[in-house]
């Protein structure tokens, strides 16, 4: 095997080390949360101008939100501050080119076992944007925020389009 | 209230728009996928110098292994071909500072309902990106890395220090 992108990132982490001025304070200056897909195009700091130590940052296949976005956001907001969440979903995203059905059933017929867990597809993004905010609305532990928004980002433009219920 | 840090962060997305070059193809360029910790301090992007397109980036609450991280990783590896999984943890994380039974107790006296969730709280973090490379070892649905390793990100030096089983 060649030389693992991994290697060429952990060259990549020393010389960013060399420049680095730390530590920071843990809690999130700006007292914001993100929830946003995994997706390689999403440079999330970046798209919002994000600076080190201000915001917690949430990521998964889809921007989807289940226990484990719900369980992060109530330490966000209970333990360390935050009072906004940010939404983002984005164009062209992976999670329209498939159903759970299908992706379950492969699964089953490769390994002989079917995941346990919903596979959190979906077929309009904006919708799913909607789906979002209304389980976040929906939790009782993620309660504290003054603000929550939901927003897809355009991978052709680069802009967030913002998604209302 | 005065203007939200989410109104910042979109004036921000309306500059980073402008010189914006896109769009990129959907698939990780470098098959890579990354799980970390949400923590502010911990610019993914930059710590490990990613360029748009060529990782997969999955961040929660202490960049622990839950269902929604091995749903990520699945879709991650079955659908777009990542092979390389990247974990970090950093020092001075949030995890560290609670307990999952008094964080689940505060809850419950303050709503009523106590999570079904596991809050995923660790005393020692290098024992936690073991505890995530083993969560990923013994998972029948992420099976197809060539790659596997863990990293503990220092916030006061900006280094990744490797972690082995």
């Amino acid at each position: 095997m060649d030389v693992s992108v991994t290697d060429e990132y952990l060259a990549n982490n020393a010389e960013y080390a060399k420049t680095f001025k730390g530590p920071l304070p843990l809690p999130p200056s700006k007292h914001v949360a993100v929830v946003a897909c995994m997706d390689a195009r999403l440079d999330v700091y970046r798209i919002l101008g994000l600076k080190d130590g201000e915001a917690h940052v949430i990521r998964n296949a889809g921007g989807v939100v289940t226990d484990d976005e719900i369980r992060s956001l109530a330490i966000s907001q209970r333990l360390l501050g935050t009072r906004e969440i940010i939404l983002i979903h984005h164009t062209d995203c992976g999670m329209l080119t498939f159903t759970d059905d299908e992706f379950k059933r492969q699964i089953q017929e490769e390994t002989g076992i079917k995941p346990e867990w919903a596979a959190e597809a979906f077929p309009d993004v904006e919708e799913d944007v909607r789906q979002s905010l209304r389980r976040i609305e929906n939790s009782p532990f993620v309660t504290l925020h003054t603000s929550l928004r939901g927003f897809v980002f355009d991978v052709a433009t680069g802009k967030l389009n913002e998604v209302t219920l």
